[in-house]
């Protein structure tokens, strides 16, 4: 492993796996650690769901949303994805000395409206102030509690060959927007954030039935990276159709213009969902009434050969593997 | 108020009591949302208390700490102010580009340790890296859940008339740490950070009484500043006397150097506790027998005259007000 810190390693793939193995599961191991979206907690008969998320975007506001939204949204998305409803949220500012008042106004608003939606309250925080040019603007990390619903028990470790891979809509499009949103790219496209909490989408699932076997929600990494890190867990292989995938035409050409796999953009509105077969069409029908699932599709299935590996047949029908996440994508992107 | 962010505004004093009102209270306000160290939740017949702290202390190693040491301690404290045994923690990383991996190692064996004194897990994280000056070196955001022991109940607004005011040990050691580590002051003094986990110092309280009613960990602001919050929060008054208040020599010399105010330097190992008098000597010789609490000290009373203010009885006995905390004394010491 590299002897200093690297962009990688805040990318969501190999890197940033490593370094938690080698550093953090090293130091902090213990069994409600686990390489899911939240630690479940036993605490006086009920199972609660617990997890932190660190925000640094840049920029902070772009289209769709802004990094106060995105806070929320994050880890209230983190508490769904393990079925547990979202109860509590606590939120820890670090701010640039100089930060305009209206600015942090503004991404206030937008958490305080984000948490009214999905039924969350903020019940504790922190503000701290750096010097001019020892934080980018600003940086927000929210950790979340939520109650698990009796008898859910969803996990990265649960996808079985047969299982359906659905996704809640069309992929891509919240790191397709933090990119052109940077002044660098100089392209010009209609694209916004899909950043939005998602407790009512997982709700709507799990009202269509209890056999779902894995939720997670496909943000840094996209879902690509999803899709590798639920194979290694479950130990089995996935098959993907291209032709099945929902990505925007907006996304579509960018990713077309600068080489990119939309499989590999971050979502923030995104869930990844591994069920049987027989409840897959159920789910697909109930997730397209959602606001934020309307072009929910099934993207491919669950195999047991190839394990850990993830395939995707092209449009125009060959097998290839889909390349596993590399390095860094695109640093900042939640 | 200013129309942007000031570094006074992350130093826990006034400005920063205007930012959380005006800013975030304004939009986030809910009943569990109080003034005090940790929220208070109701879940499953239990209260839990749940705290987040961001961490961006500079220089990120100091005599008798650093900050993986410092991310543990704040928040095991705050969860202990509350009668609140710690039992989980989730920590947010935010490092930059480049940070040598044996420093992150150093940190994480830090947190391992102080976690395990304090005996509590940590069970969720997060890691994001951000480039090369868009951080400085590391922040830490840790969050906790801890069990309110039955019966407890301690508030900030639970001063009463007649109370004591009761430190756990020597004053400012923390800050002065903290101030010599830069190297701009120049100054050689042989002063370590107090800086521990004290939820053993809590419960060897609560085993003498449950009769206290506000315990407080005296971090950024220092003493005086929980003293004008508690005097603010409880309405009363606060007479110090100042020849009892506990100031290690190094501290006090640097103080004199300087011309600074030991209450106003962090503590990042000291309580401030305010019991009935009746209890107080029993609680200061249980404090002495503790290993971060040995000089223990009783500095101070409530009145009921002189509301939201606090006074000080000199060493030649005349009586003043001590100048309410100002604006930044000292970025980025917690």
């Amino acid at each position: 492993m590299s002897d200093v810190i690297t962009l990688a390693h805040g990318a969501g793939g190999k890197q940033t796996a490593e370094l938690i193995d080698s550093v953090f599961k090293a130091h902090f191991a213990n069994p409600e650690f686990t390489g899911d979206d939240a630690a479940i907690l036993s605490l006086g008969g009920q199972d609660l769901a617990f997890t932190t998320d660190g925000f640094i975007v840049s920029p902070s506001d772009f289209p769709g949303g802004n990094i106060g939204k995105l806070s929320i949204c994050g880890t209230v998305n983190d508490l769904s994805c393990m079925g547990a409803q979202p109860l509590y949220l606590a939120c820890a500012f670090v701010i640039e000395e100089g930060l305009p008042m209206s600015d942090l106004e503004r991404y206030a608003a937008a958490m305080e409206k984000t948490a009214a939606e999905a039924g969350v309250r903020i019940v504790a925080g922190d503000t701290k102030v750096a010097g001019k040019g020892q934080v980018d603007r600003l940086f927000i990390t929210t950790t979340g509690i939520g109650r698990r619903l009796p008898g859910v028990r969803l996990s990265g470790t649960e996808a079985k060959p047969g299982d359906a891979v659905i996704v809640t809509g069309d992929i891509g499009r919240h790191g397709c927007t933090v990119l052109l949103s940077r002044e660098q790219f100089g392209i010009d496209a209609d694209v916004t954030s899909d950043c939005a909490p998602l407790w009512g989408t997982v709700k709507s699932m799990l009202g269509v039935t209890q056999d779902i076997h894995v939720i997670r929600d496909a943000t840094r990494g996209g879902v690509g990276t999803v899709l590798y890190e639920i194979a290694a867990q479950s130990h089995v292989g996935i098959r993907l159709d291209r032709a099945a995938i929902p990505v925007a035409p907006a996304v579509s050409g960018v990713c077309g213009m600068l080489g990119l796999e939309p499989l590999y953009l971050a979502c923030e509105g995104r869930l990844v969902v591994f069920a049987p077969q027989a409840q897959a069409d159920a789910i697909v029908t109930a997730l397209r009434q959602g606001p934020y699932s309307g072009n929910a599709a099934i993207i491919g299935t669950v195999t047991a050969e190839h394990a850990e590996r993830v395939t995707i047949r092209t449009e125009i029908g060959a097998e290839t593997i889909l390349p596993p996440p590399g390095g860094e994508l695109l640093p900042r992107i939640c």
